[in-house]
């Protein structure tokens, strides 16, 4: 349901609460202006002398596991969404535990997709109390309409991280479908009949869980090779005949763009990263999967081929397109968190410059140093942005909540942030006054670039002065805003929204940025 | 200087102090008994706010980093040994402790070789209190003689992660040598003017270290790919002309014998594997990196080849002699801690099966189980054995401490133990009534191979039935001890030993197997 909260205003000036699904919360506090303190969470000591001593964890179904595992009232149940809408384990993992009648677990996802709409009767049910973590689609949906018994917490890749590492969320069993694992509990995501290429999502789970359990359908002698999750962190072993359809990791967001808008929107974001003078030999960007993202790439591949230029690394998300660069010669390394198509997932296995990466190394704002704020540029979506740069990728104008912050938050690090975005989307405008949740804030939003022109924040003076003979169509965001208002015959009717709070947007520091409110 | 400690008696008999350098201790309780408590090391938890945001962590000087680092009196300085007598880092590390005037370090390397001889100079001046980690050479006979401050504490691989992992051992400051490594601090070893091959016995301490600086001399711009350390784990990076001499990595145990007598006693064990049973397709094995052991894989190999043999895994220690099995399909993979020769670093950086592990997959004993108890036989050295078949591999009859003890506690755990040695060494008996220090239990090991027969344990029935029929000289060991002492002229002279400990070795869970007395 949604929840009638004590609320405080936070650095951006939006309300949040202090207390969330029963542990207290520190309001945003302004970018880099949070300091931890204390340790990082510690894991109980194991012995071997508990473990086979043949390295044999196979047991015999995935019930059998969880039982082991000690599957209890309350518990908080784990899992990655390497496989995306494909994933086969997860219903399984909630079926056995409202058949053995347990309730009030914690489903703690990377991410869930439409493919899990079934948990939304365990919800009802009350086997599932809540889930944190990214909801896409109708779990998004069943949230909003305050549905769920505690807050939806949504949190970047790597603030998923941090709030594992940090002691936030203390996981009791990690469910980790794998394409090809060993008895021991090695496995990896780069091949067998399921590959997904990469396990990274899951590696904090694996490392942090108090247990954890490995399922495949491809079981290979020891040792697997890579041992992308490593058996030392893992109790339980479990065979099925399919833990994922790698075919549906290509879904939604990651097909490239047909509109002409958007594919001009790409082209434009392309020339503005040539024109800003970024492009240049050892660069590195990253774009992500939606559809004009993926064109975004696909220009600027053509331009750095003209040009005779080489980039040092591309981050993935990694699809056919970035595959195609590296086994070019265009780039020296594709950095992946997540491969978003067979031929990256190809790519990651024979290829050395496809780099298998974690959450941990690209985005982790509590460790020393991430690899998000050496990259040059980065190219992003969202559903809204304001006048203030400020910007959403979570809940649409009216309030749904539909997705989740992947490493979004994490790349606005990057030392330019772009976000290529449609003035309107099914008339309705996109810049607006401010944001119905603000899940990124301005000082970090460098550049939008729309069908109607680019808008260059303010504070980049330099971006300003270097593009300024460009003949780029650079305009303030506010005639952006005014010339779309215009068009469609005012701004967005504002969301019917109660004041029951129903969710949270972390930022990658672990405080709150913003609530998420039940719609009317 | 060696200590009067109160003593008590553990499970093998010795007599072992219960407080070692101020750290309450646990006697050794027997193999698989003593069951840990509580929760892994918890580092601080950092935040990139205070890491530069272009990822350059190089500063100007090693003796800068450590001032940044907060070097400081009674600190603990790790280090890892992959130069084993090559390294040019730690010196200087100390050298400059001792110009700063700081004093009472505990210096932590996985290992010490006779290059550290000048540590003494800082041990005399009490810049270094004291050295845990294992002393070989010059350094073991300083403490054997009773003149370092603090106790000598003797880890295997594995307990070393374990001391670190489970809090046993805190580390100020890890000093990590790295022949490749980028400004963010990712670092291989495989690479670089100076490629050791990989930095495993470094990793734990770049995990759980407060500060972490990695010192090179090869400097690639970002990403360095592989990154056996992790630049998220590093806090300074330190580029100096020349970190470590890879050819000094081949230096007293890894050349391979010429001696008649052990060929024939390598030669033996190869036939006891066979016939025992052991290798069949899809077997493994580990061979350390002594001359007898290189010497049995390359008859093992001659073996396998002639029986159209394949292994699934070998344990290295990489040599020439694994690399060309591997290159020629007699095996799947080498799972590698270490490598012995600069072939060995080669083969690491081409080889897709050649891959880089740590203590933590190969030996710690707090981990859901380990590499070690998977393989299906190993070969190890030791200085003793006693007619229980307790073997030492730190100390010479004399009492003088000599040696380290590797990963050989560690590989004890594999499904057949076995130690090939001569029946004496310069006119000394190697079988003995008691062992001068216990370092492994009797129980684990299995086989005895000499020159004047094989001797197996009596608990493994199971050896002895399936090699009654094999025409291999197996002998009880009592009789092989009988005809050495008949032909020397009796047992090796007591050694010449006082009450005062001058050191303790811990056993893979942390308990204190035995102690090291003062020589008189």
């Amino acid at each position: 349901m949604g929840q009638k909260l004590k609320l405080v205003k936070n650095a951006t000036g939006r309300m949040v609460p202090t207390v969330v699904n029963g542990v207290k919360q520190t309001p945003f506090e302004g970018v880099g202006k949070y300091k931890p303190e204390g340790s990082k969470a510690a894991p109980p000591i194991r012995s071997c002398s508990d473990y086979p001593a043949d390295g044999n964890k196979v047991v015999g179904s995935l019930k059998e596991a969880l039982e082991k595992c000690g599957l209890k009232h309350g518990m908080t149940i784990s899992s990655h969404h390497h496989f995306r809408n494909g994933d086969l384990v997860m219903n399984q993992v909630f079926n056995i535990a409202a058949e053995k009648g347990v309730k009030d677990l914690m489903w703690f996802p990377s991410a869930a997709f439409p493919c899990h709409e079934p948990m939304i009767e365990h919800m009802k049910n009350g086997v599932i109390h809540h889930i944190e973590g990214s909801l896409n689609g109708p779990l998004g949906k069943y949230a909003s309409e305050g549905k769920m018994d505690g807050l939806a917490v949504l949190r970047s890749h790597g603030g998923r991280w941090q709030a594992v590492q940090d002691g936030e969320v203390h996981i009791d069993i990690a469910v980790l479908a794998a394409p090809t694992a060993d008895e021991f509990g090695n496995a990896t995501g780069d091949r067998g009949p399921s590959a997904c290429g990469l396990l990274g999502f899951g590696l904090v789970d694996s490392i942090y869980a108090d247990k954890v359990i490995v399922v495949t359908d491809n079981l290979v002698p020891f040792p697997c090779v890579p041992w992308q999750i490593q058996g030392q962190n893992v109790d339980y072993v479990v065979v099925l005949d399919k833990v994922g359809e790698p075919e549906k990791i290509i879904s939604g967001t990651t097909k490239l763009t047909k509109s002409p808008d958007r594919l001009y929107i790409a082209e434009l974001t392309a020339k503005f990263v040539k024109e800003a003078g970024i492009m240049k030999d050892g660069f590195s960007f990253q774009a992500g999967a939606g559809g004009t993202a993926l064109a975004f790439a696909i220009y600027l591949k053509e331009m750095m081929r003209e040009a005779g230029i080489k980039a040092r690394f591309i981050r993935g998300g990694s699809t056919k397109y970035l595959v195609e660069m590296l086994e070019e010669g265009l780039t020296d390394f594709i950095l992946d968190g997540q491969t978003f198509d067979l031929e990256g997932v190809r790519s990651m296995r024979e290829n050395f410059g496809h780099v298998n990466t974690s959450p941990f190394t690209s985005y982790n704002w509590h460790g020393k140093g991430n690899f998000a704020s050496m990259v040059d540029a980065v190219v992003l979506g969202a559903t809204e942005v304001d006048v203030n740069f400020n910007a959403n990728v979570v809940t649409h104008s009216d309030g749904y909540l539909l997705h989740g912050i992947g490493g979004w938050q994490n790349c606005l690090f990057s030392k330019c942030t772009i976000l290529p975005i449609p003035a309107f989307r099914n008339r309705i405008p996109i810049i607006v006054d401010e944001v119905t949740t603000v899940v990124g804030p301005g000082e970090l939003i460098d550049v939008i670039v729309t069908e109607r022109g680019i808008a260059i924040n303010p504070l980049r003076k330099d971006l300003i002065e270097a593009t300024k003979d460009s003949g780029l169509p650079i305009r303030p965001i506010e005639d952006i805003k005014a010339e779309v208002d215009d068009l469609i015959g005012g701004p967005p009717a504002e969301p019917k929204l109660t004041d029951e709070v129903v969710g949270v947007v972390k930022w990658v520091d672990g405080t709150v940025i913003d609530s998420i409110y039940k719609v009317r």
